[in-house]
């Protein structure tokens, strides 16, 4: 339905924000820590579209051994992974495990802003992380 | 305004156009060749939204000493670049530019689909090559 976001892995969350905020105008909606994926992030709004909107997912580690820590040790800065909004995380995880790609995650579980979320294996899809996001019910 | 595009590197368009296609039921809405820049491409369309579409790129270097050829010799299949929709690419680079984000381009240029483009030093935004999309009237 939408690009819902795009995940970028930085150092410095703080940072980061700031720049994004002063180079392209955005504001910054929501910030969490998710403990579970072992990261402090930040959603800066670009636009609102069908079933949810559009942002700037800014992702800090909260250890070197997270996911997002492995990230930057090999990769550096930059984009992490790409979000795709769906109207039903679940159906969509079926739809997609059907056609032969592999799912990271065996059931939703929490995203950004109470949305449920799965990931799909790079590999299967162009070598982009790739993750599904059902919004949270009015956002 | 929007997240025009995500632009992901492959080695076979083809391959890939099919398996986004498939995967997630996205269709393409244009083919060209940019010799300029030195890919194929093809653009699936997402979404509309404010100003232009939200699309997935698809690029497969026209030689293995192009920007893209390079990038997949040295960091594999995966997403190259993400831009977003401004209103006036011209005045968005004279704006950003004059917060300290160096430009790749000096004068916007050719992008996909009759849009109008220029890109920011990944290095200035958080390790992403980012690029301005000023979309084609009408589209």
């Amino acid at each position: 339905m939408r690009i819902d976001h795009i995940g970028i892995a930085c150092h410095d969350l703080e940072e980061k924000i700031a720049l994004f905020e002063r180079t392209f105008e955005l504001t910054v909606v929501a910030r969490e820590v998710n403990e579970e994926q072992g990261v402090k992030e930040a959603m800066l709004h670009i636009a609102d579209g069908e079933g949810g909107g559009s942002y700037i997912q800014l992702l800090e580690p909260l250890s070197a051994d997270s996911p997002v820590g492995k990230f930057l040790a090999r990769r550096g800065e930059g984009v992490h992974h790409v979000a795709f909004g769906v109207p039903d995380v679940s159906q969509a995880m079926e739809q997609i495990g059907a056609k032969g790609v592999r799912l990271l995650d065996e059931r939703p579980r929490h995203g950004s802003m109470g949305s449920s979320i799965a990931f799909l294996h790079p590999k299967d899809v162009g070598g982009m992380l790739t993750e599904l996001v059902q919004a949270a019910e009015g956002r």
